[in-house]
Protein backbone atom coordinates (compact mmCIF):
# COMPACT_ATOMS: atom_id res chain seq x y z
CA UNK A 1 0.00 0.00 0.00
CA UNK A 2 1.33 3.62 -0.49
CA UNK A 3 0.19 7.21 -0.88
CA UNK A 4 0.78 9.99 -2.69
CA UNK A 5 1.28 13.52 -1.26
CA UNK A 6 1.02 16.80 -2.74
CA UNK A 7 1.95 20.03 -1.24
CA UNK A 8 4.86 22.39 -0.23
CA UNK A 9 8.78 21.59 0.76
CA UNK A 10 9.44 24.75 2.47
CA UNK A 11 12.55 25.91 3.95
CA UNK A 12 10.93 27.64 7.62
CA UNK A 13 12.13 30.51 9.80
CA UNK A 14 10.24 30.08 13.00
CA UNK A 15 10.61 31.71 16.05
CA UNK A 16 8.65 30.99 18.96
CA UNK A 17 9.53 31.60 22.97
CA UNK A 18 11.89 28.93 22.90
CA UNK A 19 13.99 29.81 20.06
CA UNK A 20 14.96 31.00 16.36
CA UNK A 21 15.79 28.30 14.43
CA UNK A 22 16.47 29.48 10.59
CA UNK A 23 16.07 27.45 6.95
CA UNK A 24 14.52 24.47 8.55
CA UNK A 25 13.22 21.66 6.04
CA UNK A 26 9.28 22.11 6.65
CA UNK A 27 6.49 22.52 4.26
CA UNK A 28 3.06 20.67 4.37
CA UNK A 29 3.97 17.97 2.33
CA UNK A 30 6.95 17.43 3.75
CA UNK A 31 5.77 17.20 7.38
CA UNK A 32 2.58 14.86 5.98
CA UNK A 33 5.24 12.82 5.12
CA UNK A 34 7.43 12.40 8.64
CA UNK A 35 4.26 11.28 10.02
CA UNK A 36 2.53 8.88 7.00
CA UNK A 37 5.93 7.19 6.66
CA UNK A 38 5.38 5.39 10.06
CA UNK A 39 2.26 3.41 8.14
CA UNK A 40 2.65 3.62 4.63
CA UNK A 41 5.11 3.78 1.83
CA UNK A 42 5.05 7.92 0.66
CA UNK A 43 5.32 9.48 -2.47
CA UNK A 44 6.45 13.36 -2.41
CA UNK A 45 4.88 15.47 -5.14
CA UNK A 46 6.68 18.89 -4.55
CA UNK A 47 8.87 21.65 -6.51
CA UNK A 48 12.37 22.96 -4.97
CA UNK A 49 14.52 25.60 -6.26
CA UNK A 50 18.30 25.33 -7.28
CA UNK A 51 19.22 26.67 -3.44
CA UNK A 52 17.58 23.58 -1.90
CA UNK A 53 20.33 21.83 0.48
CA UNK A 54 21.00 18.61 -0.98
CA UNK A 55 21.60 17.56 3.01
CA UNK A 56 17.58 17.57 2.57
CA UNK A 57 17.36 15.16 -0.10
CA UNK A 58 19.58 12.91 1.43
CA UNK A 59 17.43 13.34 4.78
CA UNK A 60 13.96 12.48 2.83
CA UNK A 61 15.80 9.35 1.17
CA UNK A 62 16.55 7.92 4.50
CA UNK A 63 13.28 8.34 5.47
CA UNK A 64 12.39 6.27 3.11
CA UNK A 65 10.12 8.94 0.97
CA UNK A 66 9.86 8.32 -2.65
CA UNK A 67 10.95 11.49 -4.55
CA UNK A 68 10.31 10.79 -7.87
CA UNK A 69 8.19 13.52 -8.21
CA UNK A 70 10.00 16.09 -6.42
CA UNK A 71 10.47 18.58 -9.20
CA UNK A 72 14.19 20.78 -9.11
CA UNK A 73 13.61 23.56 -10.75
CA UNK A 74 14.69 26.99 -12.06
CA UNK A 75 14.83 29.92 -9.09
CA UNK A 76 14.70 29.57 -5.33
CA UNK A 77 13.31 27.26 -2.73
CA UNK A 78 9.62 28.13 -1.11
CA UNK A 79 10.23 29.92 2.13
CA UNK A 80 8.01 31.14 5.01
CA UNK A 81 8.53 33.18 7.79
CA UNK A 82 6.63 33.11 10.79
CA UNK A 83 6.24 33.46 14.34
CA UNK A 84 4.50 32.40 17.67
CA UNK A 85 3.41 34.26 21.06
CA UNK A 86 1.83 33.56 24.21
CA UNK A 87 -0.15 30.27 24.01
CA UNK A 88 1.65 29.05 20.71
CA UNK A 89 -1.76 28.39 18.76
CA UNK A 90 -1.69 30.76 16.22
CA UNK A 91 0.99 31.36 13.39
CA UNK A 92 2.02 34.98 12.65
CA UNK A 93 3.20 34.93 9.19
CA UNK A 94 6.38 37.84 8.68
CA UNK A 95 7.39 36.89 5.41
CA UNK A 96 6.28 34.56 2.25
CA UNK A 97 8.60 33.91 -0.39
CA UNK A 98 6.93 31.65 -3.44
CA UNK A 99 9.52 31.31 -5.30
CA UNK A 100 9.28 28.28 -7.69
CA UNK A 101 5.68 27.51 -6.20
CA UNK A 102 4.39 30.27 -8.05
CA UNK A 103 4.94 28.33 -11.54
CA UNK A 104 4.31 25.25 -9.91
CA UNK A 105 2.83 22.31 -12.43
CA UNK A 106 2.62 18.79 -10.53
CA UNK A 107 3.97 15.77 -12.80
CA UNK A 108 3.96 12.38 -11.54
CA UNK A 109 5.06 9.32 -12.93
CA UNK A 110 3.25 6.66 -15.02
CA UNK A 111 3.67 4.35 -11.95
CA UNK A 112 2.44 6.65 -9.40
CA UNK A 113 -1.15 7.62 -11.19
CA UNK A 114 -1.98 4.37 -10.16
CA UNK A 115 -1.90 4.65 -6.42
CA UNK A 116 -5.15 4.78 -5.11
CA UNK A 117 -4.48 6.89 -1.80
CA UNK A 118 -4.24 11.07 -2.33
CA UNK A 119 -3.08 13.64 -0.03
CA UNK A 120 -3.97 17.33 -1.43
CA UNK A 121 -1.81 19.14 1.08
CA UNK A 122 -1.81 23.00 1.82
CA UNK A 123 -1.09 24.48 -1.81
CA UNK A 124 -3.25 26.49 -4.33
CA UNK A 125 -6.20 24.93 -5.42
CA UNK A 126 -5.51 24.82 -8.59
CA UNK A 127 -2.15 22.71 -8.68
CA UNK A 128 -4.11 20.35 -6.47
CA UNK A 129 -6.66 19.73 -9.08
CA UNK A 130 -4.19 19.97 -11.70
CA UNK A 131 -2.51 17.02 -9.70
CA UNK A 132 -6.13 14.71 -9.01
CA UNK A 133 -7.36 15.16 -12.83
CA UNK A 134 -3.64 13.45 -13.14
CA UNK A 135 -4.62 10.18 -11.40
CA UNK A 136 -6.16 7.21 -12.65
CA UNK A 137 -8.35 5.61 -9.92
CA UNK A 138 -8.20 7.36 -6.91
CA UNK A 139 -10.18 5.45 -3.61
CA UNK A 140 -9.51 7.30 -0.68
CA UNK A 141 -8.99 11.33 -1.31
CA UNK A 142 -8.09 13.93 1.83
CA UNK A 143 -7.67 17.47 1.22
CA UNK A 144 -6.02 20.29 3.40
CA UNK A 145 -6.07 23.87 2.53
CA UNK A 146 -5.37 27.27 4.41
CA UNK A 147 -7.70 30.52 5.13
CA UNK A 148 -5.44 32.09 2.32
CA UNK A 149 -7.02 30.31 -0.77
CA UNK A 150 -10.44 30.30 1.35
CA UNK A 151 -10.49 33.83 0.44
CA UNK A 152 -8.50 34.11 -3.22
CA UNK A 153 -9.62 31.07 -4.82
CA UNK A 154 -12.96 30.01 -2.96
CA UNK A 155 -14.64 29.09 -6.09
CA UNK A 156 -12.21 26.55 -6.86
CA UNK A 157 -11.91 25.26 -3.88
CA UNK A 158 -15.68 24.58 -3.45
CA UNK A 159 -15.03 23.05 -7.25
CA UNK A 160 -12.03 20.42 -5.40
CA UNK A 161 -14.28 19.69 -2.18
CA UNK A 162 -16.82 17.68 -4.44
CA UNK A 163 -14.21 15.54 -5.69
CA UNK A 164 -12.68 14.38 -2.51
CA UNK A 165 -13.58 11.89 0.43
CA UNK A 166 -12.25 13.68 3.82
CA UNK A 167 -11.73 17.50 4.23
CA UNK A 168 -9.60 18.28 6.73
CA UNK A 169 -9.29 22.24 8.20
CA UNK A 170 -8.70 24.19 11.31
CA UNK A 171 -11.48 25.69 13.67
CA UNK A 172 -11.33 28.91 11.66
CA UNK A 173 -10.92 28.24 8.20
CA UNK A 174 -13.90 25.29 8.90
CA UNK A 175 -16.04 29.29 10.49
CA UNK A 176 -14.79 31.07 7.49
CA UNK A 177 -16.05 28.26 5.02
CA UNK A 178 -19.17 26.90 6.11
CA UNK A 179 -20.17 30.89 7.62
CA UNK A 180 -21.46 28.79 10.84
CA UNK A 181 -19.49 30.17 14.22
CA UNK A 182 -20.83 26.85 15.23
CA UNK A 183 -18.60 23.85 14.79
CA UNK A 184 -20.77 21.02 14.83
CA UNK A 185 -23.08 23.28 12.13
CA UNK A 186 -19.75 24.32 10.31
CA UNK A 187 -18.96 20.07 9.68
CA UNK A 188 -22.33 19.53 8.66
CA UNK A 189 -22.08 22.06 6.49
CA UNK A 190 -18.81 21.43 4.86
CA UNK A 191 -19.86 17.54 4.50
CA UNK A 192 -22.90 18.94 2.28
CA UNK A 193 -20.52 20.35 -0.02
CA UNK A 194 -18.87 16.96 -1.40
CA UNK A 195 -16.56 15.54 1.45
CA UNK A 196 -18.16 12.73 3.17
CA UNK A 197 -16.06 12.96 5.66
CA UNK A 198 -14.91 16.14 7.41
CA UNK A 199 -11.98 16.64 10.13
CA UNK A 200 -11.84 19.85 12.08
CA UNK A 201 -8.35 20.60 13.96
CA UNK A 202 -8.21 22.85 17.00
CA UNK A 203 -4.55 22.69 17.84
CA UNK A 204 -4.61 22.75 21.74
CA UNK A 205 -8.17 21.63 21.78
CA UNK A 206 -8.20 19.03 19.70
CA UNK A 207 -9.73 17.49 16.31
CA UNK A 208 -13.15 17.08 16.08
CA UNK A 209 -14.19 14.27 13.17
CA UNK A 210 -17.53 14.71 11.77
CA UNK A 211 -19.62 12.08 8.93
CA UNK A 212 -22.94 11.46 8.50
CA UNK A 213 -22.85 8.65 10.37
CA UNK A 214 -20.90 9.17 13.24
CA UNK A 215 -19.01 11.96 15.02
CA UNK A 216 -15.62 11.54 16.95
CA UNK A 217 -14.66 13.90 19.48
CA UNK A 218 -10.87 13.68 20.26
CA UNK A 219 -8.82 16.25 22.90
CA UNK A 220 -5.35 16.63 21.95
CA UNK A 221 -2.25 14.86 23.53
CA UNK A 222 -1.64 16.55 27.05
CA UNK A 223 1.66 17.73 26.83
CA UNK A 224 3.84 20.84 28.52
CA UNK A 225 6.61 20.62 25.71
CA UNK A 226 4.83 23.31 22.88
CA UNK A 227 7.91 24.13 21.48
CA UNK A 228 7.09 24.69 17.41
CA UNK A 229 3.34 23.49 15.82
CA UNK A 230 4.42 24.46 12.82
CA UNK A 231 3.05 21.08 10.47
CA UNK A 232 1.01 19.59 13.30
CA UNK A 233 -1.85 19.65 11.21
CA UNK A 234 0.22 18.28 8.45
CA UNK A 235 1.76 15.34 10.95
CA UNK A 236 -2.15 15.11 12.26
CA UNK A 237 -3.37 14.65 8.39
CA UNK A 238 0.08 12.16 7.72
CA UNK A 239 -0.78 9.76 10.91
CA UNK A 240 -4.91 9.61 10.36
CA UNK A 241 -4.44 9.11 6.15
CA UNK A 242 -1.36 7.02 7.01
CA UNK A 243 -3.21 4.56 9.76
CA UNK A 244 -6.09 4.45 7.01
CA UNK A 245 -3.93 3.61 3.82
CA UNK A 246 -2.18 0.59 5.92
CA UNK A 247 -5.49 -0.72 7.16
CA UNK A 248 -6.35 -0.42 3.69
CA UNK A 249 -10.55 -0.42 4.90
CA UNK A 250 -12.77 2.58 5.85
CA UNK A 251 -14.48 1.35 9.17
CA UNK A 252 -15.76 3.22 11.50
CA UNK A 253 -13.38 1.64 13.73
CA UNK A 254 -10.65 1.97 11.64
CA UNK A 255 -11.13 5.94 11.01
CA UNK A 256 -11.62 6.16 14.96
CA UNK A 257 -8.50 4.58 15.84
CA UNK A 258 -7.01 6.64 12.33
CA UNK A 259 -7.94 10.33 14.15
CA UNK A 260 -5.95 8.92 17.17
CA UNK A 261 -2.56 8.50 15.58
CA UNK A 262 -3.44 11.80 14.00
CA UNK A 263 -3.87 13.32 17.43
CA UNK A 264 -0.54 11.33 18.32
CA UNK A 265 1.50 12.10 15.45
CA UNK A 266 0.71 16.60 15.89
CA UNK A 267 1.50 16.09 19.85
CA UNK A 268 5.03 15.08 18.83
CA UNK A 269 5.47 17.19 16.03
CA UNK A 270 4.75 20.48 18.15
CA UNK A 271 7.45 19.37 20.87
CA UNK A 272 10.46 20.32 18.90
CA UNK A 273 11.48 22.69 15.79
CA UNK A 274 10.91 21.60 12.95
CA UNK A 275 11.16 17.61 11.64
CA UNK A 276 13.39 17.36 15.06
CA UNK A 277 10.77 14.94 16.59
CA UNK A 278 8.39 13.43 13.91
CA UNK A 279 12.05 12.31 11.77
CA UNK A 280 13.34 10.23 14.64
CA UNK A 281 10.07 8.44 15.69
CA UNK A 282 9.27 4.96 15.63
CA UNK A 283 5.74 3.15 15.54
CA UNK A 284 6.00 1.71 19.17
CA UNK A 285 6.53 5.76 20.21
CA UNK A 286 2.75 6.32 18.56
CA UNK A 287 1.50 3.13 20.09
CA UNK A 288 2.75 4.14 23.78
CA UNK A 289 1.45 7.81 23.03
CA UNK A 290 -1.96 6.29 21.82
CA UNK A 291 -1.94 3.99 24.90
CA UNK A 292 -1.82 6.77 27.40
CA UNK A 293 -4.62 9.28 25.04
CA UNK A 294 -7.23 6.69 25.59
CA UNK A 295 -6.42 7.08 29.56
CA UNK A 296 -6.74 10.52 29.48
CA UNK A 297 -10.11 10.56 27.91
CA UNK A 298 -11.54 7.49 30.26
CA UNK A 299 -14.75 8.05 32.54
CA UNK B 1 -25.53 14.20 51.67
CA UNK B 2 -26.02 17.79 51.08
CA UNK B 3 -23.44 20.43 49.72
CA UNK B 4 -23.59 24.38 50.26
CA UNK B 5 -23.14 26.70 47.79
CA UNK B 6 -22.14 30.61 48.16
CA UNK B 7 -21.94 32.68 45.21
CA UNK B 8 -24.55 35.26 43.36
CA UNK B 9 -28.41 35.17 42.59
CA UNK B 10 -28.79 37.78 40.02
CA UNK B 11 -30.89 39.06 37.43
CA UNK B 12 -29.60 38.61 34.04
CA UNK B 13 -30.01 40.24 30.91
CA UNK B 14 -28.64 38.40 28.04
CA UNK B 15 -27.66 39.00 24.42
CA UNK B 16 -27.21 36.62 22.10
CA UNK B 17 -27.62 35.90 17.94
CA UNK B 18 -30.49 34.20 19.33
CA UNK B 19 -32.07 37.08 21.31
CA UNK B 20 -32.41 38.98 24.13
CA UNK B 21 -33.55 38.41 27.38
CA UNK B 22 -34.03 40.57 30.33
CA UNK B 23 -33.82 40.19 34.26
CA UNK B 24 -33.63 36.51 33.92
CA UNK B 25 -32.83 34.70 36.75
CA UNK B 26 -29.43 33.82 36.98
CA UNK B 27 -25.97 34.26 39.30
CA UNK B 28 -23.06 31.64 39.58
CA UNK B 29 -25.08 29.83 43.13
CA UNK B 30 -28.08 29.79 41.38
CA UNK B 31 -26.50 27.97 38.21
CA UNK B 32 -24.45 25.75 40.30
CA UNK B 33 -27.27 24.56 42.13
CA UNK B 34 -29.98 23.63 39.39
CA UNK B 35 -27.02 20.84 38.51
CA UNK B 36 -26.30 20.19 41.93
CA UNK B 37 -29.85 19.35 43.21
CA UNK B 38 -29.93 16.58 40.94
CA UNK B 39 -27.59 14.54 42.39
CA UNK B 40 -27.68 15.84 46.31
CA UNK B 41 -29.86 18.59 48.21
CA UNK B 42 -28.35 22.00 47.75
CA UNK B 43 -27.89 24.96 50.42
CA UNK B 44 -27.61 27.97 48.79
CA UNK B 45 -26.17 30.83 50.72
CA UNK B 46 -26.46 34.57 48.85
CA UNK B 47 -28.24 37.56 48.81
CA UNK B 48 -31.01 39.39 47.10
CA UNK B 49 -32.63 42.75 47.02
CA UNK B 50 -35.72 43.92 48.10
CA UNK B 51 -36.84 43.80 43.85
CA UNK B 52 -36.25 39.96 43.79
CA UNK B 53 -39.41 38.84 42.32
CA UNK B 54 -41.02 36.42 44.69
CA UNK B 55 -41.76 34.00 41.50
CA UNK B 56 -37.85 33.40 41.53
CA UNK B 57 -38.16 32.33 45.35
CA UNK B 58 -41.20 30.12 44.50
CA UNK B 59 -38.94 28.75 41.89
CA UNK B 60 -35.91 28.07 43.57
CA UNK B 61 -38.16 26.47 46.33
CA UNK B 62 -39.98 23.89 43.94
CA UNK B 63 -36.30 23.06 42.85
CA UNK B 64 -35.70 21.66 46.43
CA UNK B 65 -33.48 24.22 46.83
CA UNK B 66 -32.51 24.96 50.34
CA UNK B 67 -33.18 28.80 51.11
CA UNK B 68 -32.43 29.23 55.27
CA UNK B 69 -29.54 31.35 54.20
CA UNK B 70 -30.53 33.02 51.02
CA UNK B 71 -30.67 36.71 52.64
CA UNK B 72 -32.86 39.49 51.75
CA UNK B 73 -31.70 43.31 52.26
CA UNK B 74 -32.26 46.65 51.79
CA UNK B 75 -30.95 47.40 48.08
CA UNK B 76 -31.02 46.65 44.75
CA UNK B 77 -30.43 42.94 43.31
CA UNK B 78 -27.01 42.62 42.02
CA UNK B 79 -27.65 42.77 37.73
CA UNK B 80 -25.39 41.34 35.20
CA UNK B 81 -26.01 42.69 31.37
CA UNK B 82 -23.73 40.92 28.62
CA UNK B 83 -23.80 40.23 25.31
CA UNK B 84 -22.11 37.02 23.17
CA UNK B 85 -21.09 37.16 20.01
CA UNK B 86 -20.02 35.07 16.85
CA UNK B 87 -18.93 31.48 18.55
CA UNK B 88 -20.38 32.17 22.21
CA UNK B 89 -17.16 32.03 23.66
CA UNK B 90 -16.67 34.58 25.31
CA UNK B 91 -18.98 37.10 27.33
CA UNK B 92 -18.94 40.67 26.52
CA UNK B 93 -20.20 42.65 29.84
CA UNK B 94 -22.33 45.77 29.03
CA UNK B 95 -23.32 46.64 32.72
CA UNK B 96 -22.71 45.31 36.29
CA UNK B 97 -25.08 46.74 39.15
CA UNK B 98 -23.46 45.28 42.49
CA UNK B 99 -26.63 46.67 44.47
CA UNK B 100 -26.92 44.60 48.33
CA UNK B 101 -23.74 42.41 46.74
CA UNK B 102 -20.92 45.30 47.82
CA UNK B 103 -22.45 44.75 51.44
CA UNK B 104 -22.89 41.47 51.29
CA UNK B 105 -21.52 39.22 54.59
CA UNK B 106 -22.71 35.33 54.17
CA UNK B 107 -24.69 34.10 57.19
CA UNK B 108 -24.95 30.44 58.05
CA UNK B 109 -27.81 28.40 60.27
CA UNK B 110 -26.31 26.82 62.81
CA UNK B 111 -27.14 23.54 61.24
CA UNK B 112 -25.75 24.73 58.18
CA UNK B 113 -22.16 25.22 59.80
CA UNK B 114 -21.75 21.35 59.50
CA UNK B 115 -22.31 20.55 56.13
CA UNK B 116 -18.32 18.68 54.71
CA UNK B 117 -19.28 19.41 51.64
CA UNK B 118 -18.49 23.17 50.30
CA UNK B 119 -18.45 25.22 46.80
CA UNK B 120 -17.61 28.79 46.86
CA UNK B 121 -19.13 30.18 43.67
CA UNK B 122 -17.80 33.40 42.04
CA UNK B 123 -17.70 35.89 44.01
CA UNK B 124 -15.31 38.03 46.42
CA UNK B 125 -12.64 36.49 47.35
CA UNK B 126 -12.67 37.77 50.61
CA UNK B 127 -16.78 37.25 50.55
CA UNK B 128 -15.36 33.49 49.86
CA UNK B 129 -13.19 33.50 53.14
CA UNK B 130 -15.63 34.99 55.29
CA UNK B 131 -17.93 31.98 54.46
CA UNK B 132 -15.45 29.18 55.01
CA UNK B 133 -14.64 30.44 58.23
CA UNK B 134 -17.77 29.63 59.48
CA UNK B 135 -17.51 26.03 58.56
CA UNK B 136 -17.32 23.24 61.28
CA UNK B 137 -15.47 20.56 59.75
CA UNK B 138 -15.02 21.26 55.72
CA UNK B 139 -13.91 17.90 53.67
CA UNK B 140 -14.00 18.94 50.27
CA UNK B 141 -13.99 22.78 49.32
CA UNK B 142 -14.06 23.85 45.77
CA UNK B 143 -13.29 27.06 44.57
CA UNK B 144 -14.55 29.27 41.59
CA UNK B 145 -13.53 32.68 40.60
CA UNK B 146 -13.09 35.43 37.90
CA UNK B 147 -10.56 37.30 36.10
CA UNK B 148 -11.55 40.23 37.91
CA UNK B 149 -10.66 38.79 41.29
CA UNK B 150 -7.92 37.60 40.05
CA UNK B 151 -6.82 41.07 39.16
CA UNK B 152 -8.24 43.35 42.03
CA UNK B 153 -7.92 40.65 44.80
CA UNK B 154 -4.92 38.29 43.91
CA UNK B 155 -3.29 37.95 47.12
CA UNK B 156 -6.94 37.70 48.66
CA UNK B 157 -7.08 34.72 46.36
CA UNK B 158 -4.07 33.07 46.86
CA UNK B 159 -4.62 33.11 50.40
CA UNK B 160 -7.75 31.13 49.70
CA UNK B 161 -6.45 28.69 47.76
CA UNK B 162 -4.21 27.43 50.30
CA UNK B 163 -7.64 26.26 52.01
CA UNK B 164 -9.62 24.58 48.89
CA UNK B 165 -9.29 21.12 47.79
CA UNK B 166 -10.55 22.05 44.40
CA UNK B 167 -9.83 25.03 42.35
CA UNK B 168 -12.27 25.49 39.02
CA UNK B 169 -11.01 28.08 36.35
CA UNK B 170 -11.55 29.11 32.66
CA UNK B 171 -8.21 28.30 30.89
CA UNK B 172 -7.68 32.13 30.48
CA UNK B 173 -7.95 32.94 34.09
CA UNK B 174 -5.59 29.65 34.68
CA UNK B 175 -2.86 31.46 32.52
CA UNK B 176 -3.56 34.68 34.32
CA UNK B 177 -3.34 33.49 37.91
CA UNK B 178 -0.25 31.20 36.71
CA UNK B 179 1.79 33.25 34.14
CA UNK B 180 1.42 30.06 31.86
CA UNK B 181 0.68 29.87 28.24
CA UNK B 182 0.43 26.22 28.17
CA UNK B 183 -2.19 24.58 30.40
CA UNK B 184 -0.92 21.49 31.45
CA UNK B 185 1.81 23.56 33.23
CA UNK B 186 -0.35 26.24 34.13
CA UNK B 187 -2.49 23.52 36.54
CA UNK B 188 0.27 22.25 37.51
CA UNK B 189 1.24 25.30 38.66
CA UNK B 190 -1.91 25.94 40.24
CA UNK B 191 -1.88 22.99 42.34
CA UNK B 192 1.01 24.14 43.76
CA UNK B 193 -0.67 27.16 44.92
CA UNK B 194 -3.13 24.68 47.55
CA UNK B 195 -5.40 22.70 45.59
CA UNK B 196 -5.28 18.84 44.99
CA UNK B 197 -7.21 19.55 42.16
CA UNK B 198 -7.52 21.68 39.11
CA UNK B 199 -10.21 21.59 36.49
CA UNK B 200 -9.51 24.21 33.68
CA UNK B 201 -12.46 24.84 31.73
CA UNK B 202 -12.25 25.59 28.08
CA UNK B 203 -15.92 26.29 27.02
CA UNK B 204 -16.86 24.38 23.40
CA UNK B 205 -13.24 22.49 23.91
CA UNK B 206 -14.56 20.91 26.72
CA UNK B 207 -12.23 20.47 30.22
CA UNK B 208 -8.98 19.36 31.71
CA UNK B 209 -8.37 17.87 34.59
CA UNK B 210 -5.44 18.03 36.59
CA UNK B 211 -4.32 16.35 39.95
CA UNK B 212 -0.86 14.92 40.85
CA UNK B 213 -2.04 11.33 40.46
CA UNK B 214 -3.51 11.41 37.05
CA UNK B 215 -5.04 14.46 34.08
CA UNK B 216 -8.17 13.97 31.96
CA UNK B 217 -9.10 15.56 29.40
CA UNK B 218 -12.86 15.56 28.04
CA UNK B 219 -13.81 17.45 24.99
CA UNK B 220 -17.12 19.40 25.14
CA UNK B 221 -20.57 17.25 24.40
CA UNK B 222 -20.83 18.08 20.53
CA UNK B 223 -23.71 20.09 20.38
CA UNK B 224 -24.88 22.35 17.18
CA UNK B 225 -27.16 24.17 19.77
CA UNK B 226 -25.39 27.15 21.64
CA UNK B 227 -27.90 29.12 22.82
CA UNK B 228 -26.47 31.39 25.68
CA UNK B 229 -23.84 29.80 27.70
CA UNK B 230 -24.30 32.16 30.87
CA UNK B 231 -23.58 30.15 33.79
CA UNK B 232 -22.15 27.24 31.91
CA UNK B 233 -19.08 27.08 33.89
CA UNK B 234 -21.03 26.88 36.91
CA UNK B 235 -23.24 24.34 36.02
CA UNK B 236 -19.99 22.42 35.17
CA UNK B 237 -19.62 23.07 38.80
CA UNK B 238 -22.90 21.49 40.34
CA UNK B 239 -22.64 18.68 37.93
CA UNK B 240 -19.03 17.76 39.47
CA UNK B 241 -19.39 18.78 42.98
CA UNK B 242 -23.05 17.04 42.83
CA UNK B 243 -21.75 13.62 42.00
CA UNK B 244 -18.68 13.57 44.20
CA UNK B 245 -20.86 14.65 47.23
CA UNK B 246 -23.30 11.94 46.07
CA UNK B 247 -20.84 9.06 45.72
CA UNK B 248 -18.99 10.49 48.78
CA UNK B 249 -15.80 9.02 48.01
CA UNK B 250 -13.30 11.04 46.28
CA UNK B 251 -11.82 7.88 43.99
CA UNK B 252 -9.96 8.31 40.99
CA UNK B 253 -13.16 6.77 38.69
CA UNK B 254 -15.44 9.10 41.09
CA UNK B 255 -13.10 11.72 39.58
CA UNK B 256 -13.52 10.90 36.67
CA UNK B 257 -17.19 10.52 36.13
CA UNK B 258 -17.80 13.60 37.80
CA UNK B 259 -15.96 15.42 35.38
CA UNK B 260 -18.24 13.83 32.71
CA UNK B 261 -21.32 14.44 34.30
CA UNK B 262 -20.30 18.44 34.95
CA UNK B 263 -19.67 18.55 31.14
CA UNK B 264 -23.01 16.57 30.45
CA UNK B 265 -24.58 19.38 33.10
CA UNK B 266 -22.73 22.33 31.24
CA UNK B 267 -23.88 21.46 27.74
CA UNK B 268 -27.57 21.31 28.56
CA UNK B 269 -27.00 24.67 29.72
CA UNK B 270 -25.68 26.32 26.78
CA UNK B 271 -28.62 25.02 24.74
CA UNK B 272 -31.64 27.67 26.01
CA UNK B 273 -31.36 30.81 27.81
CA UNK B 274 -30.65 31.42 31.21
CA UNK B 275 -31.98 28.10 33.51
CA UNK B 276 -34.64 27.23 30.51
CA UNK B 277 -32.85 23.81 30.19
CA UNK B 278 -31.18 23.02 33.30
CA UNK B 279 -34.12 23.72 35.60
CA UNK B 280 -36.14 20.98 33.54
CA UNK B 281 -32.99 18.13 33.41
CA UNK B 282 -33.66 14.89 35.25
CA UNK B 283 -30.96 12.26 36.33
CA UNK B 284 -31.94 10.33 33.23
CA UNK B 285 -31.56 13.36 30.83
CA UNK B 286 -27.99 13.29 32.22
CA UNK B 287 -27.15 10.09 31.76
CA UNK B 288 -28.42 9.44 28.48
CA UNK B 289 -25.65 12.16 27.45
CA UNK B 290 -23.17 10.46 29.40
CA UNK B 291 -23.34 7.36 27.38
CA UNK B 292 -23.23 9.56 24.29
CA UNK B 293 -20.27 11.15 25.57
CA UNK B 294 -18.43 7.84 25.87
CA UNK B 295 -19.33 6.53 22.07
CA UNK B 296 -17.80 10.59 21.40
CA UNK B 297 -14.42 9.84 22.46
CA UNK B 298 -14.59 6.47 21.74
CA UNK B 299 -11.02 5.21 19.82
Amino acid sequence: MSIIVLGTVALDTVRTPFGLRKHMLGGSAVHFSMAARLFTKVNLVAIIGEDFPPKHIDFLKRKDIVLTSLIKSKGRTFKWQGEYRGDLNTALTLNTELGVLSAFRPQVSIEQRSIKHIFLANVDPDIQRHLLRRMHSPRLVGLDSMNFWIDKKRQALLKLLKKVDIFVANDQEARSLSGEPNLIKAARYLCCLGPKMVLIKKGEHGVLFFSNSFILSIPAYPTDKVIDPTGAGDSFAGGFMGYLVKTDKITERNLRTAVAYGTIAASFNVEDFGLNKTSRLKMSDLRKRLKKLRKYVLF
